[in-house]
């Protein structure tokens, strides 16, 4: 493992990580990527630490690839399931969090529908004055770190598998289609790219990004002092200097010479709530195929967080198309990214 | 560890249980609750037994509690949870229970709405004279003796953590208040408490804590020739030679000069079955809260069992206050507790 | 372990396995029974070693057995439940399978309510040309391979425990008795007892046992060149010098001198689908108790795959007589069987 200096005690949200926190993340990964790759894929780092996946929303793949990390730094897992809860017996959140941390859980790997409830464990935690760290993944449609930082990864990943680092993706251009307004996701690798100092475009219809959402993005970014502009003029040709966040209700200008194409999931129950018409009228308008794609560079490369919907956001022939699917690539950095938040996370506490 | 000679073979009632277990089950857990304060907290005990535990009421606290004192003994868990179990497939208890002797569990931690299986599938067991141990995780409203031994751990190492002990615990006032009929908690602590010579205040309304209570308990007590005085008269203040057990239906004479409080979870069914007129009444008359423990001793703590309904057992503000609340601490010693009797009924096996 | 060559990559059905494969398992699974007796019950074959178990179709019994056999091996696993996974988002199968083989996976358990589940996956695998191994766990109404072995092993080692072989069971009468039709169980034994020169009995009521049956059994084996004749005329008592398999729809003939009777069990929705009277009439026609055991040969011993409905395919009493019963034996060999498995599959890999 690299040595490096690392005071994050919880990842609650990308908005307000460094370059060099970022830089720490995707190098600390890349070792890991490297241990994964032999045949035991075991690092005894996390030996008698507890991570236990508080999963108040239930979720298959999330929870696997950090119960695998976890696994594969010797830690001891505990998985809480909603279903057998007891949450059903009228405990509060901040109550089975206590439980966990009274039992002896290091790290807290939390998820949970509603957006804040991470950051509520974490404050309990450290008014507490414990040194439990709380790890967000997944809350509402607030965010999900670790799947923006897995996504950064693959995409550093590709273009230098030696030395991932944060400014391999300036300049880049990197369009987000899809249901952006309701994506944990979208609001996570918002915060990445425009700190590596990439163009990103988002594309959706105006129900799934409203106005409005530039101006939560601003009001965030300006608590933080981060300078970038944001820009709903279809300008998208001349290269520019500085970190840039466009907005398009048209897929074209998004797609125009892009370097990167991340779709994401579309919830179905958005259809019920009368924000689109049809899946099918949806994917012919946003929906990601190889003729679409002909507008991006050639090298381009597409991303989705899964589970797919095969057919809506993304075709089902172009998602099995190993020349411009990355799809694979990311659920494997998932495990080494995660492994590298969970290391990072842990290492420190004796 | 402490060397010692543990000749039972399961664990499903304290209400026989003798000093001296008592003592070996305090002992070890202390040793275990120093390897908890380490940065590696794992011992290779139990390496390459199997701990079962067959959980058909579900659980999340006391289940995540096995596992982790079961992982941290090395031992390899196997979880069966009551929602996708073939008991929906029309086979008994007693052949579920068989199956997994067959696959070679060690020790079967047993959770039942039912008083009794856990002794069913002990005997069971024996009669086909195998070596595994059975472990009483609750059964239905009859015990609950590790929880029995944690609060009893609790109690003994807040005295001297060096060197609980039983004897610790003689003479001091402890109330149990709240659904004492329906609670497997109180009967195993009623048994714990009465062996260390404390004196013992159970309160509740008449509908949670019958006459026939004290009839039970003497005819359970009787049968194991243990002396002690059951009493429902109100003489709590008088200092008593031998241990004593007092019923009484109203709050106020079980917290007069009380060294601890044990709070009870009380069951939301208990309302529409017509016991009790509405939690908010509850909570007046039996709540414990800071103003009522002004009955007790200045140095009064207080104990619950998990999950809480704050603002109905106990005030929300009582809960969190670190100077009369031990209710994280039970969680803690859960932890040491169950791994001290894990390790007694495993490390006898070869 | 013995030194083999082993060369099939997946293990999804009996039709078509060798003389040296059968024994190479029955051998293997002969050394980790030998470990299983030990005091720690561990070897460190398949450390590092990634084993998910996806039962898309749920299941105690058999997840239970390859969880312990993957944990044995010391192999991490990973389990995926259908009532909590990603296929309620509409993700397919396939997508399912590959993003566990993303995360890591080395060999997958895979169970589904559909037959041909593990073979698409399997060919999937292939077409990617990944290392990944696919076993099957169940499918549908097809196979259950690890089953067939285990009951396999389960008559070879009672007969031989040092040197269990399939020659052992040449030209012994093996009953198969009950819902043959709707039973992998049986699809799986029929194809290991033939092999093995055994002469192999089917009872059945004729809904459970169509003539159909014959021709289905037939076509799979003439796919493979193999030799047997199927026969629904009567003629149990002459030794045959041929493998061969019968035909009854009663059970008398079946049980006639027979060396052993394995049961099905029978799903209770067979009753609502009009395919049998009652519970009751089946006992009586079809039911194994120790009466009717008389037919057999008086060192008889009889099989259950498990869970059983007791006093329906077995009466009670002949379940627990552990002079007729090899019930418990199947469990205990399930472990060592499929410990055998996941060796023979993971121990190429590098």
């Amino acid at each position: 493992m690299p040595t490096t200096t690392w005071n994050r005690h919880h990842i609650l949200s990308l908005a307000d990580f460094t370059t060099t926190e970022y830089d720490t993340v995707l190098q600390t990964a890349a070792s890991f990527q490297e241990v994964l790759s032999r045949r035991t894929k075991k690092v005894p780092t996390l030996q008698g630490q507890v991570v236990a996946n508080l999963f108040f929303e239930s979720s298959t793949r999330t929870r696997s690839s950090f119960e695998l990390a976890a696994k594969r730094l010797s830690a001891d897992t505990l998985n809480f399931a909603a279903a057998t809860s007891s949450m059903t017996k009228g405990e509060t959140i901040l109550d089975t969090a206590k439980t966990y941390l009274a039992m002896g859980t290091d790290i807290m790997v939390v998820r949970h529908r509603e957006a804040g409830v991470p950051n509520a464990i974490a404050a309990e935690m450290d008014r507490l004055g414990v040194r439990v760290s709380v790890l967000n993944a997944g809350d509402g449609q607030h965010e999900h770190p670790s799947q923006g930082l897995l996504d950064l990864f693959t995409l550093c990943t590709l273009i230098d598998p030696a030395s991932p680092r944060l400014e391999l993706l300036k300049g880049k251009k990197i369009a987000i289609v899809g249901d952006i307004l309701h994506s944990r996701v979208a609001r996570s690798n918002i915060w990445s790219l425009i700190a590596s100092g990439a163009q990103v475009h988002l594309a959706a219809p105006p129900t799934l990004l409203p106005k409005l959402f530039a101006e939560y993005i601003l009001e965030e970014a300006g608590a933080r002092n981060q300078e970038f502009i944001i820009s709903s003029s279809p300008t998208p040709h001349s290269p520019l200097p500085t970190p840039q966040l466009f907005l398009h209700w048209q897929l074209e200008p998004a797609l125009q010479d892009a370097d990167f194409v991340m779709t994401l999931r579309l919830q179905k129950e958005r259809m019920t709530a009368h924000l689109l018409p049809s899946l099918r009228e949806y994917h012919q308008l946003f929906g990601i195929t190889r003729t679409k794609l002909q507008l991006c560079k050639p090298s381009v490369k597409v991303l989705h967080p899964g589970p797919v919907n095969r057919g809506v956001e993304i075709s089902s022939e172009l998602m099995d198309d190993p020349e411009f699917s990355l799809i694979q690539s990311q659920v494997t950095s998932g495990v080494a990214v995660r492994m590298a938040l969970l290391y990072l996370l842990g290492s420190g506490k004796t």
